[in-house]
Order: structure tokens, then C-alpha cells, then sequence
């Protein structure tokens, strides 16, 4: 918000400059970019979405709660990209059905999401955050990487943007994870905790459902299988785990995979689907 | 975040260019604008500060619960602008003290919060939450502006740099008004429901408590009492409210203002402020 120097009067959400991701910004790039999304791709970008929106909202709680002020803006901060993550996806998901992002957003049902376990766990303490933080990050990190250089122009254009932020989420993450580690006694046992608690729920991240079998099949090229980035990923995880004085945990995938991405087995999601999605459903279509 | 460019390893919480408010600057800002805070102008300072922070933590809830995205990504922004100020605050009252922001934040008791009773309200539904925003903004923008001319060198650095950004806290809270108030019947009676329930706590803003007559009383000039801006602030609420087509609440101050920001009456401090302290107070003078 530095960066506003100059305050519309014309809509009640407009952003400052720099901060902004506009509605109308994402409508010209589908423009300019080639036109909507097939239902194929529409559908993969909603997965990606889904993920981000549910994590925006895990990381907004933190605001005024982190275990520093300095750091209650970092989360916030972080929680802000990828909610313009999830903005900018949903608007492209959306070209295939003429719908909005809200629509997308807040109309679908807790079983039509397609959010990962992973986002979903809760808050925890700060080591249970930093490690949600560290897996998701280096695993969009990765994943946008690639999605760069998607055959499809508004995949590439949207993760080319994303990827700038993600690369700060991740050096956010492993410093923590280095000063958590390395720092005292109970902080190394908090933060190897949270990644005993979160590591069941990181192979998700990489099943290939047959939202992207489908996707693969209509449009080779112009998404990234997920399966592909496991290998990328564990490594890099790996890396930093040991550079912290900690251990990989060597605890299992929770549940069936096979389930992956369908809400079953999350206990988590329908409370917060139906928390956020409770006031735009209050007045469905209008415009308050 | 979008203005991110370079990516600092040497502190888990750099935060990126144009977002940033560093410790390192506050200080610096001290240093370079008159040195520490006189310990009257220090608890000044800490009750604009103990406001600002309740009201970040009110309003970064609605992270991807607002009635649109793109809502949520503005009100995120809010919380984020007014959590900053509360942090130049803290670092500047502490230097009366030697404490640091987080000290001042996470390790003072309930009752030695001067936030007033308007900030602690719950978010309600969206139309309390627009109302409490117009009500604080106003204040805010008003006082700020005033403080910009404060013969107290560093809190006039603070005002001039907060005046801007509450700026468009303004135009956001007034679009908001003009927009429920002149929509559709539902949308006008919930915020005209959000005004009536809000208004009595707006009088406590413009309370002169022992701490204004303590300071005033040893640096005429630097402050600003709180009393003169109401007439400003009153008549600006007027002005907007009937533009809206809504009505100014003629609903009285609730409780006692002999009471102002000690948290008497108050059923909500005590629950944000145990909330917003305990993972910093699990492990005192922890660096983790």
C-alpha cells in the first residue's frame, strides 16, 4: 500500500497501484492471450486455485498474531499473493463457463473443491505454519517454474507472475525453517513437530488425478503433471530439512491417494468453505 | 508484493520493496528526527498504537470471507497499512522505555491496552464491518493530518507517512457506504444497521484521557487532543452518511466515557488481546 500515490473514486475496491490485481487486468490478458480456457484446462486451473484460496485464508489469521509484528505483515503478505493467485486462476477457470471468480469462489460446493489436505490442516502453532509454508511453497515454487512455459499463454503468463512471489515465499520459509532448527532447544522440537504433522499430507500434492489425466490428454504441453515435481521437490526438502539440524520425516502418506484432492478424509474443509463462502451466499447475485 | 525484486537470505522476515516497514528504518527514523520518546509522548503514542493493532487483527479475518475477492484482497491491504502504523508506534514509544514493538504488543496485560471500545467490536457481517471503518477511518485521516504538524519531529514523520494510506482507507470506506446505502433494500438496512451499532462507541475516539492531559500538559504542540476533532469528524459522518440516503444514528455514547480506553465495559479485549499474545508469550524472550 506504499505504493498508492493516486485513490479512485470510481469503485469501492480498487487497489493501489502495485498491490492491484484488477478484474479487468485478468479479462485483458485472457484477450490478449489467446481467449477462454477449455473446460479441460478450466478444470486444472481450479484445482490450483482452490489451493490457493484456502491457504490465503489459513495465513490471513495470522495477522496481528505471528510471534512478531515484523512478522505478522510477512504472513499477511504472503497470504495476499496467493489469494491473487487463486483471483487470477479462478477468472481464467471461469472464460470456459462465463462465470466470475466469486461465482467459482463462493458457489461451489465444499465436494466441487479440489483443495489438497495439505492448505486445509490447521494453523497449529508457528512451526505447524512454517511447515505447511515450506512444503507448499517449494512444491508451487517448482510448479510454476514450469507452468511458465505452458503452451497455454494464460497458464504461462499467470505463473510467470506467481513464480516472482513464490521465490520469496520460499526463502520466507526456509529462513524460518533454518532459525526454528537451529535456534533453541524448543523451537528445533516445535518445528521438527510441525513437520511430523504436515508431511502425510504432502504427497497429495503430487497425484496425478484424472482432472489432469484429462487436461494432459486435450492439451499436452500445456499443463505440468504433478507427479513430475515429486522428485524435484523431496530433494529440495530434504536440503533444507538437513541444513536445519532437522530430519525428514519418515512417516507415511495419510489415507488413500487414491481419494486425492475429493475432500475425503479432511475433516477441515467444510468449516472453512462454509465460513468463507457464508456471506456472498447470504445474498446470492446481488451485488452488495 | 508485486513490487518484490530482490530477495534478502539474512532475515527470515524481510519483507519486499514498497510493503516494507523495517525495524531498522523506525530506528533510524528516531534517530535522525530527535531521538527517544519523552515517556508522556510514549503513552500517547502506545494508545493510537494498542487501536491500530486490534484493528488490524479485526480486519485481517476477512482474508477470503469478504463478499468478493477482490474485497478481500482490499481489506487485507487495510489490515496490513494499519498493523504498519501500529508497528512505527510501538518502536517509537518503546525508545522511552528501551522495549521493542514486540514487547510493547505481545507483553503488556489486558487492562494496560488503551484501545478504544470501536475497534474491539466484532466484524459482524460486512455492513458493521464497512461502518466501523468509515467511523475510524475519518477519526484517523483527521488526526493524522493534524499530527503531520506536530512539533514532536517523529510523530510527525509517523502521521505524514499513515495520512496517506488512511487516505484511501476514506474513499474505500466511503465507496462501501455509497454503495450499501444506495443498493438494494437489504444491503441498506444491514448497513444502516451497522452504523446504529457501532455509533456508540464512536465518541470514545474523541475522549482527552489523563494520558492527552499528560502530554499536552509536557509538549504543548506535539499532540493532538482528541477532543478538537470531533466537530471535523462528526460533520464529515453527516455529510457522507445522507449522501448514502442513510441516517445519522441519534442512538446515545454507550456506557461511561469517564471510563474511556481502560477496556471497562469492554467484553471483547480481553479475548483478542489473549489471542493475539499467546504464541509470543509461550516462549518469552525467545528468538525463535
Amino acid at each position: 500500500m506504499n505504493t498508492t500515490t493516486a485513490v479512485s473514486t470510481d469503485s469501492a475496491t480498487h487497489m493501489s497501484v502495485g498491490d492491484a490485481i484488477t478484474a479487468e487486468q485478468v479479462t485483458d490478458m485472457i484477450a490478449s492471450t489467446g481467449g477462454n480456457a477449455s473446460r479441460e484446462i478450466a478444470d486444472y486451473a481450479l484445482q490450483l486455485a482452490d489451493d490457493s484460496l484456502v491457504l490465503s485464508q489459513r495465513l490471513g489469521w495470522w495477522i496481528s498474531r505471528a510471534p512478531e509484528m515484523e512478522e505478522d505483515v510477512a504472513l499477511g503478505n504472503i497470504a495476499l499473493d496467493v489469494l491473487g493467485h487463486a483471483r487470477f486462476l479462478y477468472t481464467y477457470a471461469g472464460s470456459a463457463w462465463g462465470k466470475t471468480e466469486d461465482e467459482l469462489a463462493y458457489f461451489r460446493d465444499e465436494e466441487d473443491f479440489r483443495s489438497c489436505r495439505l492448505v486445509e490442516q490447521p494453523n497449529g502453532d508457528f512451526g505447524h505454519t512454517i511447515a505447511r509454508q515450506l512444503i507448499f511453497s517449494l512444491y508451487a515454487g517448482e510448479l510454476y517454474s514450469r507452468l511458465s512455459a505452458s503452451t497455454d499463454p494464460m497458464l504461462a503468463a499467470i505463473a510467470d507472475k506467481a513464480v516472482k512471489e513464490v521465490s520469496y515465499h520460499i526463502d520466507h520459509a526456509i529462513q524460518w525453517l533454518l532459525r526454528l532448527g537451529l535456534g533453541t532447544d524448543e523451537s528445533h522440537r516445535r518445528i521438527q513437530a510441525g513437520l511430523e504433522s504436515m508431511w502425510p499430507y504432502k504427497d497429495e500434492l503430487f497425484t496425478d488425478t484424472e482432472t489432469i489425466d484429462r487436461a494432459n490428454e486435450k492439451s499436452p504441453g500445456a499443463i505440468v503433471r504433478p507427479s513430475t515435481l515429486k522428485e524435484t521437490v523431496d530433494a529440495h526438502l530434504a536440503t533444507v530439512i538437513e541444513k536445519a539440524g532437522l530430519s525428514v520425516p519418515t512417516v507415511p502418506a495419510a489415507a488413500d491417494l487414491g481419494y486425492a484432492r475429493t475432500g475425503r478424509f479432511s475433516e477441515h474443509r467444510g468449516y472453512i468453505i462454509t465460513e468463507m463462502q457464508s456471506l456472498a451466499r447470504q445474498h446470492p447475485g446481488a451485488t452488495w
